[in-house]
């Protein structure tokens, strides 16, 4: 196994991103055309999930509103002090522990540990910078609780069944029992299989997120989805799992390679397209400090998405409706993910992509603005992300994948689409399948 | 495949258990010694999980106290209108249907169904006989429905994830979308697997029971525990996942070979033991009919067996103590099924030869008579079961695979005992080490 610093892993990425440009953003090429058409705006009133409704309706546990946030100094959000962004699930609420040098502050993980047996899941890359320090977090001043590890080979392709079996035999040969807690370290792939495997092992034993990508922090590790892929599609086995709680150190991040660092963001454009369009302005004056990891603006950005997401899973954790809204352009992107085959393009560079065809079909179905299709390309292609799908990807091999996605009901696929002014959108089946056809055709040759 | 007529099926290993008794049941053996002792019988006060007190607590929903139902004409359960025994749960409760030809009533089965998409999950034995039968119950007088079935191989030791892996493969292929159905349609292991798969597809769809064996209508089908084995231990990945509905059409059980019969009448005489003294006295009165599959027996007993199960499972769902009393004889019953090989014993006949073993440790530890050893060890025989555990198995083996019983909490097992009067148990892991020692060196030769 090929141990890295933070330093020369981070570096070695940058210099191999920068020095080849051309060969890795090749695949991030436009569209063969978006026909831009007229400018069918669409009134507030009909739109189906408006930011402003939800709000109304959202958990008092949420410790600011966004708009509160925005008057903070952000300087405030990265100070050493978690800020905590709770998730209100009754009985199986948590919370988010947002900051920097949470990992070097042993209660806030120790206060969550159930039973003295602790797995903790990690990969090859993540493993070497943080796994000691995560076990001395788990047992300073704690010698009753006994650490285990497992370390998974790192990437996408590796979140399967046969990589989640490994965790199970090292929990089962280890003797560990239902008074455990398997605590997942890494990014979402990580967060998903861990969380799954605590799901399922001794039928649900205690569990922690400590997420170390923007992706993760930003989503995946919120929430309480787990899973795997299956070869014919993204994470079509898992379960709703919710964790004890979520750290996040934003100290993680200095070891983020470059291109983690983007595929991440691109979440964090997410909530600001589907339900707060402040946060999508202050993303669009603020993607250069963020590309260049500026802490106090990385440290706002994870809040304010945690907040977003905190809001949405508090309100429909099960996802009948108003959750599903957080996979805008997520349904294009697992028919990337799938079809370039899993860990070729990082998800959230494939949700980029999806982002920026589902903007394409909302435009043609009339429901919004060019402007916001003019927006939403140059935000991504500021974060170095793909503004389109690579050129293997057929019309075919889109149908195909999408036709097993999570949202298909009846045989009917529902997409997320924006509908409406900037920050607003629908989680619907009832559109026009030309628009549909005419987007696959307009960003695949064949 | 091999395809059998009900008959044959039933008779060619009725005749091979005649033709070779000895060979069959030399692993039933009696253990090297039993050493009774005095009759040490524990004062009522002292026992932790009383019936009376249980009874007290119980749901309102369950539609006849074991008390009156003795008094109800057993011939009245076996009629065409179904016995609805209900699971209260809250929003996740459901209905148990017991009757004969219930599968000729397609509306029971239809009312449970949720879109038009449905996988039977069965298996290479019991396919054969009711496939068919339940495809026409599924779809009779609605067209809308389609059915797609998977066919497992039969037998404990396929209950594994590569078998599990065949049901998520057919749902995904088929295109199963979150608004389908999953049957079970078989006994105890092909339950446990289709709850499972349902459980974790899509992060969980819609399931329905159909148990066509003694032990999965008298218990497995109830209560929604769902997983599958792992090679160093017996159900260790699974998850609570509870059914629309269980119907049990007890015409089934007229293709049942003897043996699985038998192995079925081991958790109806648990029952009785840990909590249903007067269903116990019943079952010593009523085993020869039992075994001569009388009908109305059989149907009186699943109905009780079913209310208690129900009760239990409705005041302890997550089993957090009550109901691991269903596993009485199941930690050792566990590691005789791990030690032999899955499916060398039927899960009941291993069931009851820990029955023996944890009745003589509540023995040795002076916590009840020797009166319910001899009548435990009566009833076993007369079902045909052992009150022994194989002659391979060690006391080495009986520990290690107990060391990883999903009953052991920060490193101490705990056990299902009897205490007290007969129906009377506790669960406990405050017990005298060398008692559980002395069991383990009695049933074993090294």
């Amino acid at each position: 196994m090929a141990l890295s610093t933070s330093n020369s892993l981070s570096s070695s990425l940058s210099s191999k991103l920068n020095s080849k440009p051309s060969d890795c953003f090749d695949r991030f090429r436009k569209p063969n055309s978006i026909a831009l058409r007229g400018s069918p705006f669409v009134s507030p009133s009909s739109v189906e999930l408006k930011r402003s409704v939800l709000l109304s309706r959202a958990s008092s546990k949420i410790h600011a509103s966004a708009a509160s946030v925005m008057d903070q100094s952000v300087s405030e959000v990265s100070s050493r002090a978690p800020t905590i962004v709770e998730v209100d699930l009754g009985n199986r609420s948590y919370p988010i522990y947002i900051g920097s040098g949470l990992l070097d502050q042993p209660d806030l993980l120790q206060r969550h540990i159930h039973g003295k047996r602790v797995l903790v899941v990690t990969n090859d890359k993540v493993g070497p910078l943080y796994l000691d320090k995560v076990t001395e977090a788990l047992t300073r001043g704690n010698p009753n609780v006994s650490v285990e590890s497992v370390i998974l080979p790192d990437g996408e392709k590796y979140k399967n069944m046969e990589t989640l079996m490994k965790v199970f035999d090292k929990a089962i040969e280890s003797r560990f029992d239902r008074r455990c807690t398997f605590v997942a370290l890494g990014g979402g792939v990580i967060g998903d299989m861990c969380g799954f495997a605590a799901a399922a092992f001794l039928r649900g034993v205690n569990f922690i997120q400590i997420p170390t990508t923007v992706m993760a922090q930003v989503d995946s590790s919120v929430g309480g989805k787990t899973g795997i892929n299956h070869p014919l599609g993204k994470n079509l086995i898992g379960a709703f799992y919710q964790p004890q709680c979520v750290l996040i150190d934003t100290d993680t991040l200095n070891t983020l390679p470059d291109r983690e660092l983007a595929s991440g963001l691109a979440e964090v454009v997410k909530y600001g397209l589907i339900r707060d369009a402040e946060f999508f302005e202050w993303q669009e004056k603020n993607m250069a400090k963020l590309m260049a990891r500026d802490p106090s603006a990385l440290a706002y950005a994870i809040k304010r998405s945690c907040e977003n997401k905190a809001e949405v899973v508090s309100l429909d954790e099960k996802e009948s409706g108003l959750r599903a809204t957080l996979n805008l352009g997520h349904t294009f992107g697992h028919a990337i993910e799938t079809g370039v085959g899993y860990g070729a393009w990082f998800h959230g560079e494939a949700v980029a992509a999806g982002t920026v065809m589902a903007v394409d079909m909302s435009y043609r179905l009339g429901w919004i603005d060019d402007s916001i299709v003019k927006r939403v390309h140059n935000i991504l292609k500021e974060a170095k992300l793909p503004i389109a799908p690579p050129e293997i990807m057929t019309v075919e091999m889109f149908k195909s994948v999408m036709a097993v996605d999570k949202k298909v009901a009846d045989g009917l696929l529902r997409l997320i689409l924006l509908k409406g002014p900037l920050g607003n959108c629908v989680f619907t089946g009832d559109y026009d399948r030309n628009a549909l056809d005419d987007t696959l055709r307009a960003f695949c040759k064949s």
